[in-house]
C-alpha cells in the first residue's frame, strides 16, 4: 500500500521528537501499520536543516498554512501549541477533509467540542492521545479499554513540573520556591510556571479526561482549580508524619448529584500506588465499576515521550482512513449525540475530606471549640496531630484530619475557626482522598 | 443501527460476568458503540436460570456447536477455557465466518498460529484482551498505544495469584506452602495448584506478550519456566534487608542475538513502582525507545474484572465489522507478513544478575572461593549479607548478590561452589533484574 502522507505543523520539541522517531523506527511502525508513514511537508519558523536526519525529504515552509492546503497531505499533525494560530489550522485542515492529530491540550480542553463538531461534519478524525499525560496512553485506555465500564472516578498526577516540586520538597525537605528556581534551571518548568504550579496545565487534560470518562461536552470553565504554590514544606512533612503524601492530583468523579472535575494539591495514603509516583512522571489511577481501579503510569511529557503518542494516533487514523466515520471511535468516547447535559459541580458542592492546619495559642479548650464547630457542620475529627513548637507568640500548630463533608460547610467551620480568638493565623486547608474503590 | 448479536459460549464466572455487566451497561456501552451488544445465544452445561437477570431474553443450549453455527450470531465470545473443545469451536466459529472473542490464554499461547492464520484467510478478528491480564487493557496498550515504539523489554506480574502468595509471605513472615493453603480457601487457588504457582499459567501469557511486543509467532515451548514454591520466607526477608523484593515475573527482553522470554521469582528494587503492586493485582511494565517506561496497573482475574476486557473486546470488533481486514489491528501487532524469526534464545544464553543463598561453614577462605569460582565466570560480587545463625553443624547462610553474568556460566560457577567442602548445602539461586530503562 502506499505511505501515508503526513503533514507536520511545528519542529520544536515535540515536532523534533515526532520526526526522529518516524524516521529511526520506520521499519517498525511500517510493519506494524502494514504501510509506511511519510512526514511530506513540514512548517517550521526555525529552521536549522541539519537539526533532523533526512530532513530533505519532506518539503518545507515557514507558512503553516501551506501544509494545511497542500493536497498531498492525509494528514495534518499540529504540533505549535497554544490557542492560535493553531485552532484555525485545524478547523481549517478539517474543511479541506485531511485528519488531524494534535498533541495541543489547552486548544481541546477550549475549542475542542467546535472542532469535534466540524470534524464530525466533515467524516474526519481528530486524535488527541498525546494532549493528556504524554506517552501514557491513557486516552485509549478510557475511549476503547474501559468501554464495558460505567467509570466512578479518576485521579491523575497528570502535571510533571508540579510533581517533580512536590517529590523534591517530600525527598529533601525544600522549600517550594528553592525546588520551583531548580526545576526551572533543568528546563521542567517554564520561565512563568504559572500554568503548571497553579494547575491549569492540569486543569486542560482534566477537561479532557473528564469529558472521556462520563461523556459530557468539554467544560474546562468549569474545572475548580487550585495550584501548589501554598504548600509548605511543613505541610508535606506532617502530611507524611499521618501516612500520607501530598500530590497536585487532577479528579473528575461522577456522584448522584453532578460531576466533579477539581484540581487541587491532595493528601493520599502513601501505600497507595499512585501515592509512589514520584519526579516529573504522570500516573492515572481509574475507578470503573466493572474492572475497579486501573492504573497507567508513564512519562508524562518530553519531546518523545510525547512523539509515542502522536506517532499512535497517526498509526490509529492510518488504519481507519477507509472505515465508515460512524464505525470509528468517537471523539470524546461517547457518540456526539448521546453526551449527557449532566451538570458540573461547583467546588461547594464537592464531598472530600480534610487536612486543617491551624496555629493555636496554647490555651485550653481550642479543640473542643473545633470539634464543636466542625461537628455543627456534619463532620468529625478523624487524627489530631500536634506540634510542640512553641514560639515567641505562644501558640502551636495543630493539624486536624476530618471525615468528609461538604466543601460549601467546610469554608463555614474554617470561617467560623478563624474566628476563634485562640486561633492565630489563616488555616491552611488541604483536600484529602482515600482514593478506595467506590 | 441494529444491535450486535453475540454467541456466548460458557456462563462460569467469566461468562457469568460478561452477561451481568452488558445487561448492567447496555446504555453506557450502546452509548459509547453506537449500537446495542446482544447476547442472543448462549451455551453452557449448568443452567440455572434465576442466576442472571433477564437470562431469558437469550436462546439458551448446552450444546456450544449449536451457537458457533446460529447463523443470527455475529460474533462468537468463547469462555469456556482450556485446548479442547475451546479450538475446535473457535475454529469452526472462524470457518462459518463469524469473529471470535476470547479470554483463553492456553488456547492463544498454544494454538494462536493456527487460530490467527485460519481468521485472516476468513477476514475475520480474534480479539483476546482477556488471555493477558484480567482487566487490564495491556494487548491494546501494547498493540496500539506503543506503535511507534522499538518496545526494549517488558516485565509483568501476571498471575495473581502467585503474587498473593509472595505478598502474604513478605508481609507477615508466612511460609509458602502455609499460605498457599488460605489462597486455595479463598478460591484464589485451584485445588491443583500446578498452573498458578508453577508458572504455567503465567508462561501462556508472557508468549502472548512477548508476540506482540516483538513481533515473532507465539512459541509458548520456549518460554523458560520456574515456579515459586521453593522460595523461602528467609529468602524473601534477606531480600527485603538487602533492598529487594521478590515477585514472580513473566519477562520478555530484546537483546541482540535473540529474545529473552522467561518466567521465574526475580528480586527487583523496592523502589520500583512494580514491587510494590501487592495482593492478587497484576501489573505489566513496558520499556521502550520513545516513550521510556510505562505501567499498566489491575485485576488480573476475577468475573468482572476479566469481563471488562471482554466486553471492551466485543466494542472494538463490533467498531470494524465493516472495515477492510487488512486496516484492522494485526492480531500479533505486527502485520503476518511481517513477523519475524528472531531467535527464542534459551535459558543459558540469558544474561542476569542474582541473588545466590549458601550455607558455608564457619571457616576462613569461604568467601575468597566463591568470589575466585564467580571472577572466573566473568562476574563480581555486588552485595554480601552474612548471617550469624551458627546451628547444629556450625554454618551460616551467606547470601549474595551478583553483577549481570550469562546463565550458563552462572550454572558451572554453581556447580562449582556446591563442590566446595566449606558448602555444606544446594545453592539457591534467585535471578535479580534491576528493571532499570535501556
Amino acid at each position: 500500500m502506499n505511505p501515508v502522507k503526513v503533514g507536520l505543523l511545528g519542529l520544536g520539541t515535540v515536532g523534533g521528537g515526532t520526526w526522529n522517531v518516524l524516521m529511526r523506527n520506520a521499519n517498525e511502525i511500517a510493519r506494524r501499520a502494514g504501510r509506511g508513514i511519510e512526514i511530506c511537508h513540514v512548517a517550521t519558523r526555525n529552521l536549522d536543516p541539519d537539526q533532523y536526519p533526512e530532513l530533505d525529504k519532506a518539503k518545507l515552509t515557514d507558512d503553516a498554512f501551506v501544509v494545511v492546503n497542500d493536497p498531498d497531505v492525509d494528514i495534518v499533525v499540529e504540533l505549535i501549541g497554544g490557542y492560535e494560530p493553531a485552532r484555525e489550522l485545524v478547523l481549517k485542515a478539517i474543511d479541506n477533509g485531511k485528519h488531524v492529530v494534535t498533541a495541543n491540550k489547552a486548544l481541546i480542553a477550549l475549542h475542542g467540542n467546535e472542532i469535534f463538531e466540524a470534524a464530525s461534519q466533515k467524516g474526519v478524525m481528530v486524535a488527541f492521545e498525546a494532549a493528556v499525560a504524554g506517552g501514557i496512553p491513557i486516552i485509549k485506555a478510557i475511549r476503547e479499554g474501559l468501554s464495558g465500564n460505567k467509570i466512578n472516578w479518576l485521579a491523575g498526577i497528570i502535571n510533571g513540573t508540579g510533581n517533580f516540586i512536590l517529590t523534591e520538597m517530600r525527598d529533601k525537605g525544600r522549600d517550594f520556591s528553592d525546588v520551583l528556581k531548580e526545576a526551572q534551571e533543568l528546563g521542567y518548568a517554564e520561565a512563568d510556571p504559572t500554568f503548571d504550579v497553579e494547575g491549569i496545565d492540569a486543569a486542560h487534560k482534566l477537561a479532557i479526561l473528564g469529558s472521556i470518562a462520563f461523556g459530557i461536552p468539554l467544560q474546562f470553565e468549569k474545572v475548580f482549580t487550585e495550584g501548589i504554590s501554598n504548600i509548605t514544606g511543613d505541610d508535606v512533612s506532617y502530611a507524611e508524619q499521618l501516612g500520607y503524601r501530598i500530590k497536585h492530583l487532577g479528579i473528575a468523579r461522577r456522584t448522584d448529584t453532578g460531576i466533579e472535575m477539581r484540581v487541587h494539591p491532595t493528601l493520599i495514603p502513601e501505600k497507595r500506588l499512585i501515592a509512589n509516583v514520584d519526579g516529573v512522571m504522570n500516573a492515572v489511577l481509574v475507578d470503573s465499576d466493572a474492572v475497579g481501579a486501573t492504573l497507567y503510569y508513564g512519562a508524562g511529557a518530553g519531546a518523545e515521550p510525547t512523539a509515542s503518542a502522536v506517532v499512535a494516533d497517526i498509526v490509529d487514523v492510518t488504519r481507519t482512513l477507509t472505515a465508515d466515520p460512524e464505525n470509528r471511535v468517537p471523539h470524546l468516547a461517547f457518540q456526539a449525540n448521546s453526551l449527557t447535559d449532566t451538570p458540573v459541580l461547583e467546588m461547594g458542592q464537592v464531598e472530600t475530606a480534610y487536612y486543617l492546619r491551624l496555629q493555636a495559642l496554647n490555651q485550653a479548650g481550642v479543640l473542643a471549640d473545633v470539634t464543636r464547630i466542625l461537628g455543627d457542620q456534619g463532620t468529625s475529627i478523624e487524627a489530631i496531630l500536634q506540634k510542640d513548637s512553641a514560639n515567641e507568640t505562644n501558640s502551636t500548630p495543630v493539624i486536624i484530619l476530618t471525615h468528609r463533608m461538604l466543601e460549601s460547610k467546610m469554608n463555614e467551620a474554617i470561617k467560623q475557626i478563624e474566628a476563634l480568638d485562640s486561633i492565630t493565623d489563616k488555616v491552611c486547608r488541604i483536600r484529602l482522598e482515600s482514593l478506595d474503590s467506590d
